[in-house]
């Protein structure tokens, strides 16, 4: 037998004071993804080892595969995005396009446990399954500026971007083919390491020192609008019809959020914004939080050959995925939220066991007004104690049914922060505790 | 590439609709949950195979046991209880006794997969951990009748019984220790063998005749009420001091719910349920959907030697395990609850490219008011496909700006099921829709 049983390392469990926060959390987002039309999606934890390997992708190295009782290789899923496109290939005539759909499950990676990461974590996808249009953009755009209001940011901004421009640029300056992703990566630490760390990182790529320079100038935003950065690209890429189109594309976006009472100002066109994933075919996105170093907070954009990677269709998509982990514990640092530590809102007390009757009779009465009412299990422990248990838990109330109150037809009600307490009917105790 | 992807075996997808009837039957569940006082709880998928080989049951050979990347021994949880008593030994400083936790969570057993048993399913716990007490033996009886109350089932009934009454009579016979199991095992056949049946088992336990003619009649209720069963029970039994226990903790069990005006009759004291698990110490539930052969929906019942496995105390137990996945087959079947197929109400279309900013407006406006609404993605697709999408995703409702309407400032109103169509002003629009 075990001495110390535990969690896993990387693995949690989630208290009630934990669980509520989140389900919190997660009932705001999903009236969000709701309120565009997106529905729910369940995919099973676990997926044949070759569905999971059908995207080379650096997520998938550290997934958790090995061999069930029928010798059968299966994995734990890592994504939310490969059991998308299995589904949508096992299930294309069931459902209807575009497809809309919110998902909110537990993913797990053997990665290296730290502060903020974990081996076992939720993962909150909503996507577009089929439209390749800006409108479908430009929804995914709503809905991250909504969800981050929902749910109480303030100080944050959308970054966007569109992998056909800096597909353009790598293009414009000569950059051959293979050269193209350590590009991407370099560009892509620019807030982490400056413009200088950039320019080193470049140097390595053996790009000559002019091709640099016109990289660097080119992500710089520095401190102009959307509009002035659009235009200085639209005249640099004049003859790159790629680039244009990538640019034009953005455009469209911001235009279409007008309608919908987005604020432009939301939204942040950032040339050097690059977002890790291969598989991003235009338009990307990024939030985060404007405060204190707080960073990014979810991401996602369009990927247009990945969907039908099993059915050797061309599947357009577009979609976000959620730090959810990152979201609650940047909530719970914020204070963005509060929620009580338990459902429960009154504590009905047992004064002595041949008051037992009127006790359950109380709660009962409590529970048919809709109130969420717990009765002290244990019969004859003392007052004290039974307080000290609804203190302990953080109820609010406790109620309290003595002789005297028995004979008068009477409830006494304690509110357990103020230690204030009163007599009165039955009738109006529900609302004493609403 | 794999040319036809799919899920495993015995696991599933849930679509949308699958979604929607899952989540508004375990809304309605956690509701009364809560309205007893009960928090939610969630525990990691893996464990170390350590902690799930705790307990030695039948359900642990079916466990997907791996090892990870770190070469551990790990496995899936194959039910809620033994991550329980890991959760309780590992947070018995943090948390508050009694503890009462309701938990809704996949489970993993390599099963052979058949109709209406998979190898990923959920289950839906709730437990009160602490109290050895009647109160918290008829609270459970509560929740369990106010579930199925709230659940929409008619008929139904609660059947309990007392490991208790069972060890004793075992003991009453004169039946040696090592036979108790196989007595057990063949009383609880009683449903679907018959009491031929049983005494056939009964036989090839070497017990004699008239012993087995002592527990046929025992165990028999045949058309007596609870009252007559009990007392027939307490006479039978009038030296053995357990059985007297086991006998006096039904009486006041059931004596406990009136008091919450749960009507006597949904229980049903039944001497021969025994309840395959090993675990159980003391009352003991089932609850049976009296119709058609449905069965056993749910059951569980007081186990105070199994939660303190890690920590060699006694803890206190009692708690319900739901057939969930039985639930939901049978609330389809039977129609029980009606949901719809999607989250949206209505989808605003797209007249024509020039008029899109026009929908945005009234989708946006739709959205400010509460409704979850769809806006047409493919500007530039003919009216009728955009109505067919509606109808075969079952919006009820479809909203058209053409260029008319938007002259004169209105919007036609399309009931898709109806086909009735009408011309509003847009401010009227969220009352119709409603």
């Amino acid at each position: 037998m075990i001495q110390q049983p535990q969690t896993l390392k990387g693995f949690r469990d989630f208290l009630p004071e934990e669980m509520l926060l989140r389900e919190k959390v997660a009932e705001i987002m999903k009236k969000v993804f709701q309120r565009f039309g997106y529905d729910p999606l369940e995919n099973p934890a676990l997926e044949y080892a070759e569905v999971l390997r059908g995207k080379a992708g650096e997520e998938e190295q550290l997934a958790y595969f090995f061999r069930d009782l029928g010798e059968r290789e299966v994995g734990l899923r890592y994504d939310q995005t490969v059991p998308l496109a299995r589904f949508i290939a096992e299930h294309q005539n069931e459902i209807t396009f575009p497809f809309k759909r919110y998902q909110l499950q537990k993913v797990w990676r053997a990665d290296k446990p730290q502060k903020g990461r974990y081996r076992e974590f939720y993962q909150f996808d909503f996507d577009i399954v089929g439209p390749a249009t800006r409108m479908a953009d430009a929804e995914v755009a709503q809905i991250l500026y909504q969800t981050m209001r929902k749910l109480g940011f303030k100080n944050f901004r959308i970054r966007i971007n569109n992998r056909k421009i800096l597909a353009a640029y790598a293009q414009y300056l000569g950059t051959p083919k293979e050269k193209m992703s350590s590009i991407y990566r370099a560009i892509d630490k620019l807030k982490k390491i400056g413009k200088e760390g950039v320019a080193r990182e470049l140097e390595k790529t053996e790009l000559n020192p002019a091709a640099i320079e016109n990289i660097l100038t080119t992500i710089l935003r520095e401190n102009s609008t959307n509009e002035e950065i659009l235009d200085k690209l639209k005249k640099e890429f004049a003859n790159t019809e790629k680039a244009q189109k990538g640019l034009a594309e953005i455009e469209e976006v911001l235009a279409l959020l007008k309608p919908s009472s987005v604020p432009p100002e939301s939204f942040y066109f950032d040339p050097s914004m690059v977002r890790g994933l291969d598989y991003y075919t235009g338009i990307i996105f990024e939030v985060e939080v404007t405060e204190e170093n707080i960073g990014s907070v979810g991401g996602g954009g369009r990927y247009d050959n990945l969907l039908g990677m099993f059915t050797n269709q061309e599947i357009a998509a577009t979609g976000i995925g959620w730090g959810f982990e990152r979201l609650i514990d940047i909530i719970k640092e914020k204070k963005l939220m509060t929620v009580p530590k338990t459902n429960s809102k009154v504590l009905v007390t047992i004064f002595s066991p041949d008051l037992t009757k009127k006790s359950l009779e109380v709660a009962n009465y409590l529970r048919n007004n809709n109130i969420n009412t717990e009765i002290y299990l244990e019969p004859g422990e003392n007052l004290r104690d039974q307080l000290s248990y609804a203190s302990d838990k953080k109820i609010p109330y406790a109620v309290i049914i003595g002789p005297k109150e028995q004979e008068r037809n009477l409830v006494t009600i304690k509110n357990l922060k103020t230690r204030k307490q009163e007599k009165t009917e039955l009738e109006k105790l529900p609302e004493l505790i609403n």
